[in-house]
């Protein structure tokens, strides 16, 4: 049994979170809320998203797993108004989901969750620095670091976080002091990344206006913020690439 | 003799209902305003156009027919403002029609009307159910249906309108009863179309507050709107397509 | 040594009128400003910017010759927002341009300036009309032409400047009387120019509210405007086309 109402821009934004890294995903469904494990085809980024009750009208559940086709759902949801309703209910018998969006019936088929990729093993990290800042900085960043290379090196230098990107002539730098951030552990780290995924990653990430990145040396990064007033929890983990000196 | 002056934003809307359908069309002009019968090549649709001279600022005019690209009326009306004013002025010598829009004077050939697929004789037709909306509405959900099927049923139920679409494994329908709908003359009736015809109508008779469908069981659906505040009128023709069970 | 600061959306605008004729450029600097004579591939326009040290925040320099993909520097100029200011400084040891906007440093490397093609010489010519005219005016008449042709007529004909097309079917015509210009000093004359370049060209002036034309009988058109309240100014030079009649 599964029967929730939610706001069509948290069902869009929860959506778009899972849709840059996959395009079908298992939604773990329990009386607490709905969570979602994910890897990307290449194993290179993953997601742990959380979404709880309050963040819905209303929500009741028993323990069942979906699988959904994310862009179906979000081809869905672009009829939808922002400030519009989305009640969901599963048909057990049919094994079918229906969606009711301001006056719409939508009757979206199931994915077998089996054909889908299983959830991720989430291992544990030792991050030794952490960094709080505007998901928009992070997006200005990034964006500055495309038009140079396809790699891009975030580190901790002292009290200072930076982004850097060198392509094969030109390089650019941004330099974050302690004042310029919302908060930051330091402890000197740097690690490369892949722009492919860093851009898509931000998009999401670039509406929050606190994202927490824990950042090693030459470890992977965990990218963390808040959706739905804090009811929902997205966190990244992305591969480093090895630097070349 | 052919001399009128209308306000841009009519002409280019007036365009725009006709070159859904067809790339060229004879106007036939009289005394009374301007009327355009035409059907699509694959002779799915048909439209009858008539603007009455109470649409113009100035019109004066013999009974004549102008052959007309409508793309290249479409291009020089790009350069107007919605509020600029429109000459036109036929040269019975050159056989082509001066336009004057702000500053700027085209010479644009003529079509020769014979050229062109000859007016439509348009079928009596018997459709008891009739159905008064918004235009937005039946945009709206077209829109939703494109996402599902390129076939879109429209109906009435009871006192209810439906539109309803599906595709190989999702299905969207939308009910709007009579107080949702501007008015409505219910009469069990069901009619499947193709949306590929339904969304290029739906452009234009999305701006209007009040359309109007004409329907029957297995008929073609007719759709009716006004522009020009009612100097002008619009109706397509739409065949069915075979419902498979 | 060159060191200097000025208003991004400054910056980006001379980029702009450059960028619309070639790829690379020589910045011939001074310590007078900042001067660029360029010729496009094919030979058929050239431009001449200036650059006084009144259009920036502060300037120092020696005299020297910066070769820059102009590409490259309006990528960079992407990121910073039109007030921002921009920051840049010659690495002698380097050879490269350190430019600072919004918290990043870019390092950009420079072009050898022998490999970028050298100064045109700019010809003297006697241009007896003279049009003063809001650019928008000029970039109307231009859009214009574009749907009906690939070559455009300007010319001065008693008292009015005049532009027109003719396509193989249909002519536009647009006349501008001494009262719908900012000024006239006529002369007959009409040369053809291609609207490739045309177009190319009214974009950055169709942004300046005073538009020079010097016009002559089958001559190149000059093109001048000033940006950066006067502190810079624009010329182009365009050489015709051959009527045929």
């Amino acid at each position: 049994m599964f029967k929730a109402t939610i706001d069509a821009y948290l069902l869009k934004d929860s959506v778009e979170t899972l849709s840059v890294l996959v395009d079908e995903a298992r939604f773990r469904i329990s009386p607490e809320g709905i969570a979602v494990r994910a890897v990307d085809p290449a194993n290179v980024a993953m997601v742990s998203f959380d979404l709880a009750t309050e963040a819905f009208d209303d929500f009741s559940a028993d323990d069942c797993e979906l699988g959904l086709d994310l862009s179906r759902v979000s081809d869905i949801l672009g009829v939808a108004d922002r400030d519009d309703k989305v009640h969901m209910e599963l048909n057990e018998d049919t094994k079918k989901l229906m969606i009711q969006i301001g006056g719409f019936s939508y009757t979206l088929s199931l994915l077998d969750p089996s054909t889908i990729r299983a959830e991720p093993r989430i291992p544990q990290l030792d991050l030794p620095a952490q960094i709080v800042l505007n998901g928009k900085d992070l997006q200005k960043a990034v964006k500055a670091a495309e038009k140079i290379s396809d790699h891009m090196l975030l580190g901790v230098e002292g009290e200072d976080f930076f982004m850097e990107a060198e392509g094969d002539t030109d390089r650019v730098k941004l330099t974050m002091s302690r004042d310029q951030l919302i908060d930051i552990k330091p402890n000197d780290t740097r690690s490369l990344f892949s722009l492919d995924y860093l851009s898509d990653i931000i998009k999401p990430a670039s509406k929050s206006n606190e994202v927490t990145l824990h950042l090693g040396k030459d470890f992977p990064i965990k990218i963390n913020f808040s959706i739905a007033n804090g009811a929902g929890t997205i966190g990244y983990l992305l591969a480093p690439r090895i630097e070349s000196d």
